[in-house]
């Protein structure tokens, strides 16, 4: 019997890599239990579903959550581009600032809530939860729970370094977000310690104020938020070495990037017509994906310009108003099917705003991409992506016709990119254990076990200086310079008792 | 086509390991090419086989490694116990220097043998090697092949480290060697410091006098034997978190552990006779491994008369002269089915001397063990098994009667060594991908894609400074002076001047 949870608003990129884990586990025999707040974005508990709902009444109404995340999209695209560093980091704050109110507001709701005192009569083996919205560790605390993380990832790296003890040398490890490659010259280790530095701090105001919140909480039990995400089993992490560039781990941290790929299905007739219309040329699928609805008319008019200027046939998911240039070879779609679109062999090029799942499905099917990322790690994945040679980055604010045009027209037309589409292809199929297959295999180990203790480092009971050396160096350093000391004053009281007995006689001799 | 190479004298414990992968290669189609050396110690180049052996004359003979490994068991053994740090250090330098020679004129042979030239025409995808002998490293350079290692390990994780860039905080990772654990106090970290540090010298004298050899058979390419390490595409450490630790490792380091082990076939009728004769009391297994053949009157009669003590009966694998207070239920063999009768449902306990494979098929039985290490990894070994609760360890030297009577009691009556070593075969069984078939995914992947460039982190680029980020630091440490003397200088100058006119003011005005 499995439980998840999700007590925040999930968005719907993280549903669509949960569910499947969720499917293969209930295929495989489990129960499953999603604990669902009334203020979900993308879930509705009511609706007829394989899972069983178990949803519960949050003190924080969707409104709230909806204007957040209105609010964080709106400022990325449109006004971040325009703005120093330090106001841009006020702006985060400020918005980082109502979500964390909101947030401690929603979980004390949530343990408090009926659902959770019906929740400790159920016997459930195992919780599974995405860490990226906090919460997850104290339901396991409270029901006493096995915890199996599955996580893209934390800005810098920051829970997996300092909660999950994940090594990450800021050498060549680049932060999450940092828009970093394992390629750093001076400069950008420069850059990159200034940023890991921030978030340290930025943590550590955080997690002051969750250390606040559970101790108001769970009275009886003081503990940090860090300490009870440090107690997760296993973390399920969602990319691999075709995505991520390799860096250390540790044997509890399993890298299942593309959980949610599958081979394309065929094309509805009418989609199917279109694509089969646009000959030798072939395709190129466009999606700006699912938080990006409209956008304004100067930008749409530009891109459809482009889009008319090349010889493919163009399939654009575009829900908003008409550009007023769009070309005989472009169509609109309010939906298109987006992975088996990519799995056509007439597809020449994927325009992607850089979301995790879209890149995936392009690098299972070995598809060149031209990134327009928008906000949130869209940036930092398209770094990725051309940092591998698979992609080029157009920035949404500031290009220009021509600009997009030159970017297709390469990643089309030159090999190198639709050659090393194809080598992340072959990386992300080339492996010993498909990454669904991996998942569920941990989480099952999990709940057989009740843990997977044998894979957890030592490093969990030790201090920051320990784990550092720092006591033994100290130590050692202190060693040395007592020596030091005691050889350089004994030679010094040698050598005065020499010079005082010398002095001594020529007195005595004058 | 695969090719393997064993330049200096293999003992027969890593042909174990070797052979599974070779023969499941062969059996998936592959051909497989063994280059063996004249002065080899267990295999014989003229017998029948599956491999295609290419012998070369050494122009070390094999008396030279039987002398010098005769020299360090009977060391290991009979004197280490007795001496102090320095002597030992002092011996163990004086056999290192030994080998290092003939290491450095047996290299020089082979690369200039005929069998070396008759190879360059060869086609080889890849190349197999063990490092724990140096030369594969120069061959595959010399051969240009992608290298593929298999390890158990080197002293304190010396080259795994410095050449395979593999992370290994000294304050939960025990170095290997060092009788360790990952739970270190204080005194331990200290110790582990010096252990290391202590190695790292001898790695860069050892690496020292390897960049002068390697300089000297290959003039164009100066370079070092580290860095040609360091190009190895993958490692297959032979442990798991079964037999080792939990820590931190890279893409490229694959954890195979127990490649060799395999499920119990039914024993020779006169051996069932036998164990069936044990009834409910069941059996003890007892080898000291291959390399120890006899033993101290003393020594053989006072563990006789420790197994004449015991319910259970004994099978102990000793070729030397018998001892006289044998009791009627041990009897001895030349050689023991020993997979076999660890997988007897009869078999209560393992009496073993540590080596690494013997442990791994305890693991897989669940069998728990008394350890009596002799030398090598042998102690090293035992205290994981102790600290993970299989095992109690004896000192050979030290151990009496009564001693070995007392943890053999211990180790079949206490249910919680039984339950700890059934507890490591289900984490030994209990994993995604069979060891065998993980090794075998990673060296045909490596031939399919001639390397695994995705798996390799950037360190291999970086200097040591530019791994710690030390110029970073130093950088940041500039500037934060700079800024403060300026700012002290700045305050100084202005607090002068003010008293300076106050002090003129006063000059004047007297």
């Amino acid at each position: 019997m499995l439980f998840i949870l999700q007590p925040l608003p999930l968005t719907l990129h993280h549903w669509i890599n949960l569910k499947p884990v969720l499917e293969a586990l209930i295929d495989r025999g489990h129960q499953v239990t999603v604990l669902v707040p009334s203020s979900s974005l993308f879930m509705n508990a009511s609706e007829p579903s394989r899972f069983h709902y178990e949803p519960f009444n949050s003190s924080v109404p969707l409104e709230v959550w909806e204007e957040i995340i209105e609010e964080f999209i709106h400022f990325s695209i449109y006004e971040m581009d325009y703005l120093s560093y330090i106001q841009i980091h006020i702006k985060f704050l400020e918005i980082a600032k109502k979500e964390v109110k909101f947030t401690l507001q929603h979980l004390d709701s949530m343990v408090r809530s009926d659902t959770m005192a019906r929740l400790r009569e159920g016997k459930f083996d195992l919780m599974l939860a995405d860490p990226i919205y906090p919460g997850s560790e104290l339901v396991a605390e409270v029901l006493d729970l096995p915890l199996v993380y599955t996580l893209r990832f934390s800005i810098a790296h920051t829970w997996e370094r300092l909660c999950g003890q994940l090594p990450a040398p800021p050498s060549y490890v680049p932060g999450a977000m940092s828009k970093l490659t394992d390629k750093m010259d001076f400069m950008d280790r420069l850059e990159k310690i200034s940023f890991l530095s921030y978030f340290i701090i930025t943590h550590c105001n955080w997690h002051l104020v969750l250390v606040i919140c559970l101790f108001c909480i769970m009275p009886g039990k003081p503990t940090s938020a860090c300490e009870l995400m440090g107690k997760a089993e296993i973390w399920l992490i969602r990319t691999y070495w075709d995505f991520d560039f390799p860096r250390p781990f540790l044997p509890n941290f399993k890298f299942v990037g593309g959980i949610h790929c599958k081979p394309a299905k065929p094309l509805p007739e009418d989609l199917e017509e279109f694509v089969q219309s646009s000959g030798d040329a072939g395709i190129v699928v466009f999606t700006l994906g699912t938080m990006v609805t409209n956008m304004t008319a100067e930008r749409r008019d530009m891109i459809a310009s482009a889009l008319a200027q090349i010889p493919q046939k163009v399939l654009w998911r575009y829900s908003g108003e008409k550009p007023k240039t769009l070309g005989a070879n472009t169509k609109l779609y309010d939906w298109i099917p987006q992975n088996d679109l990519l799995g056509h062999p007439k597809t020449r090029a994927f325009i992607t705003h850089g979301g995790t799942n879209g890149i995936y499905e392009a690098i299972y099917h070995g598809v060149p991409m031209v990134g327009i990322p928008m906000f949130a790690d869209q940036p930092d994945n398209m770094v990725h992506m051309k940092a591998k040679g698979a992609a080029l980055i157009m920035e949404f604010n500031f290009m220009e016709t021509e600009d997009l045009v030159k970017a297709l027209k390469a990643v089309i037309n030159e090999p190198s990119y639709k050659e090393n589409a194809m080598r992340l292809s072959r990386i992300h199929h080339d492996r010993p254990i498909k990454p669904l297959d991996e998942a569920v295999f941990w989480v099952e180990f999990t709940m057989r076990n009740k843990g997977a203790k044998h894979l957890r480092v030592q490093t969990h009971e030790l201090t920051w200086y320990q784990y550092h050396s720092l006591d033994v160096f100290a130590f050692l350093l202190a060693v040395t310079l007592f020596i030091t000391v005691l050889f350089i004053k004994t030679c010094s009281f040698c050598i005065r008792r020499c010079c005082c007995r010398k002095g001594k006689t020529k007195t005595k001799a004058e």
